[in-house]
């Protein structure tokens, strides 16, 4: 890319006193931008008269710049064809002349560094280079319908569409993308809401972050299942609220068990995350008679409902919650794709309307072209066609692993479940899930060591969890095997 | 839309009691569907057959339940079609059984309204019915190039990057558009930055909330300019933070009148919102040498810089900071799409460390689908394409703003500057912006009056801003005539 006579600024002022001369200004910014890397070896330089006409200083001052450049081999010089940027430039950073890397403004004491310590730590970023990946959360591009998205996202870039799709919302959604919602998600949980009841939000994250500002102020506390999802306890963390951690069963959260005083409980009833427990419907409604009667909220995270395998998904909270005291989350990340970053609440209108005020203020409103694109892939079914696709690639793979599991004498820790994209496991006594991570890594597996999942990371060391939403099935047994043979060769 | 047997659930549970009868239950839910307006007129209920099999009752249940729904005018029933919901529903609805629209939840004691109490309310959503919008920030669908960015948009979504486009990024940015950010946004404002000092945001809004979360903690105080952006005071006001509004004059903020003891000063120096001043170097320099020396913060928010009439741009408060003091706040609303929701921040690598762990927390990152569609969308010299058709649209309408404002006789709070999109004009005496502002919507034309902008309203009541970003060439002189004989209908 040829340089533009825009990336030059010449400082004239006479304020400066002994102020640099024009010359030893211009080497300094192709130094500096050398160094920095914005200038690449072989750019183009602009033509001296092109320079000199931007900065309105006499051409030889340009030409005696660039030939100082050329000395010092920053530069090299071609005829008649201009200069460009040399391609010994390394040895010549090597040499010094750079600039220090951070000022002298003492950030350190600005910032209280809240979010970065509470940040969670167990992601791995490169997940995509391990041959077997049972990791949660990301697309299985094999899955998505790109060619569907692609189509529907074009639609929406016509002229008809362009004016919804560019312009500023302020603090309000896309009325289709919420109609679709309203009229074919929600019943299928069945929710009955209407447009002041939902808010979309930039994924679950940001839904699952607007509740927390809301509901938890400096003092509150709340209750969480243990273990639970590491998301929420970092949003959690951050917020300096108490977090009072309720152990999970083969049920889910027992209601008997959620503490009075808290402001809210958070719950993923459908499918525990990560024990994947479905809780009946004797806990919900127990659940919800509590909540109502201590007044507090019940904030109910519904990811990945579409999965389940024993057929129609039970209803959620939500649909049986007569006070009005749950806050219901949902997410398209997991049915659409996590890069599409959509999800909503949906909630009692004077929570709804607070939420936007907030959302409003800290964002504005999702994008409408993805807003309008996701209205399209639901309207046209492409949403439905994706979810069945998915139950069933999902299904097989799970078939598929139970069966290796079966055959290794791998240990569930959570048998008998019936829906979600994951097994929860226990390793044997001895072996810390975090050491068998590290040694699957070097045998290109990748797991989930429970450590995360918990409040107190050391009752995590002996869980792991295998999603299976991101690996083809045909690699699950050799994964596997690779599991049960680590842990062979780990036994104390 | 045909309704699915997936939008209905029976409860069977024993527990209940004296439990509704399914048959009742089953027309509960659909009474209650038809009055929250999901299942709409003419909308074909699953056969009889398709809904027993999925609830698993009897077909006879289902069949009695319709009947009887028919009799009360919910359903039709068309021979051997099957049910419909009947057109007579209004009358039925009417008539009751709606269930209460609030539940019983106390959550005007759970919520503290502190952001929709903050909210600005200075917005007319419905600002594209009126034919003579002087309204700023939205898009204008005659200048943007809609085929390029369909072009980019398509070029994203095939299958080579499609997995970058779909994969939750957690909280990392899209390196290919930091990249272009670097080397060709950047420069033109003379920064110089690595990936380490940027962070992509959900547009300047995003930025300048993660900026106050960071850097505004319970206790702090801060200095604005004032007036200033309507959207930067809401964000402080629920904030909580103490603000200190500093007058500006004609060259912009005055760097001497900036109070000690601040965390961070919020600015606009290139061009000054509302009055479009433009801060000179003089200034800035003083400004930086403050801040070094007193301990705060430097916010710059640089919208629109693109926005330059006579000559190139002067260069950015960043472009000078040898300190690191400056927060740097970049948009793409006003030079691509306000619908786009993209920005950025560039700032000290620990300041930038901090805010993308929040920023992840709060929403994991902006659409991969958006922020490698704008990559695109510099790279291929369209974002620079439309930057200089919008320069020469706007600087026509502006020529012709002045003359009918020359010709009108009406009065510029601020002569003389050089760019933005936008007119700040003042009030003959006794004549209130706010009523003008009134008046003119009768008259179909759309102005901002002054008192949102203004710490304190009362101040605003003789200015208002006229944007020329969203109104055609061609409508400029009418609208002008028919506020220049509104104002004279007002006068006292």
């Amino acid at each position: 890319m040829p340089i533009s006579p825009d990336a030059f600024f010449l400082d004239r002022s006479p304020e400066r006193g002994a102020g640099l001369p024009l010359q030893v200004q211009l080497r300094r910014q192709i130094i500096a931008a050398v160094t920095a890397g914005r200038f690449r070896a072989g750019e183009k330089l602009p033509s001296t008269r092109a320079l000199a006409d931007h900065l309105g200083v006499a051409r030889v001052t340009v030409a005696q710049a660039f030939a100082e450049l050329v000395s010092t081999d920053y530069l090299t010089s071609r005829d008649r064809s201009g200069h460009f940027i040399s391609d010994r430039i390394e040895r010549r950073i090597e040499a010094g002349d750079s600039p220090p890397a951070t000022g002298r403004f003492d950030w350190d004491r600005q910032l209280e560094h809240r979010y970065s310590r509470a940040q969670r730590s167990d992601r791995t970023r490169d997940w995509q280079r391990y041959g077997y990946p049972f990791i949660y959360g990301q697309a299985d591009p094999a899955l998505v319908d790109h060619a569907a998205w692609r189509d529907c996202a074009m639609r929406v870039l016509g002229r008809r569409e362009f004016a919804a799709v560019t312009s500023d919302l302020y603090d309000a959604d896309d009325a289709e993308l919420v109609d679709h919602i309203a009229r074919q998600i929600l019943p299928r949980r069945g929710i009955s809401a209407g447009p002041d009841e939902i808010l979309l939000t930039m994924g679950a994250q940001n839904a699952l972050w607007l509740v927390t500002q809301l509901l938890l102020r400096p003092g509150a506390s709340c209750a969480i299942e243990d273990p639970s999802y590491p998301g929420q306890r970092e949003i959690l963390s951050a917020s300096g609220a108490r977090v009072l951690p309720v152990p999970v069963d083969p049920q889910g959260l027992p209601p008997e068990a959620v503490p009075p005083g808290i402001a809210a409980v958070f719950t993923t009833a459908s499918h525990q995350c990560p024990t994947n427990s479905t809780m009946p419907l004797a806990r919900r409604k127990a659940l919800l008679a509590r909540a109502q009667a201590q007044g507090f909220a019940v904030v109910e995270d519904d990811y990945e409902f579409e999965m389940s395998f024993a057929g129609a998904p039970s209803p959620a909270l939500k649909a049986i919650d007569r006070a009005g005291a749950v806050i219901y989350v949902g997410s398209f990340s997991k049915s659409v794709f996590p890069g599409l970053r959509l999800g909503y609440l949906v909630a009692d209108p004077r929570f709804i309307a607070e939420a936007r005020a907030l959302r409003g203020m800290m964002l504005r409103h999702p994008p409408g072209h993805m807003q309008r694109t996701l209205a399209h892939f639901l309207s046209l079914g492409h949403y439905d066609a994706q979810a069945n696709r998915m139950r069933r690639a999902f299904a097989q793979r799970r078939r598929i692993m139970l069966e290796a599991i079966a055959a290794e004498g791998m240990e569930l820790a959570s048998p008998g479940t019936t829906g979600g994209s994951s097994f929860w496991l226990a390793t044997p006594p001895g072996i810390d899930a975090k050491v068998l991570t590290e040694v699957l890594k070097t045998r290109d597996v990748l797991i989930e060591p429970g450590a995360a999942f918990f409040s107190d990371p050391a009752q995590g060391r002996g869980f792991y969890r295998l999603a299976y939403s991101s690996i083809p099935a045909e690699r699950i047994p050799e994964g596997i095997a690779r599991i049960a043979r680590t842990i062979r060769d780990l036994r104390p």
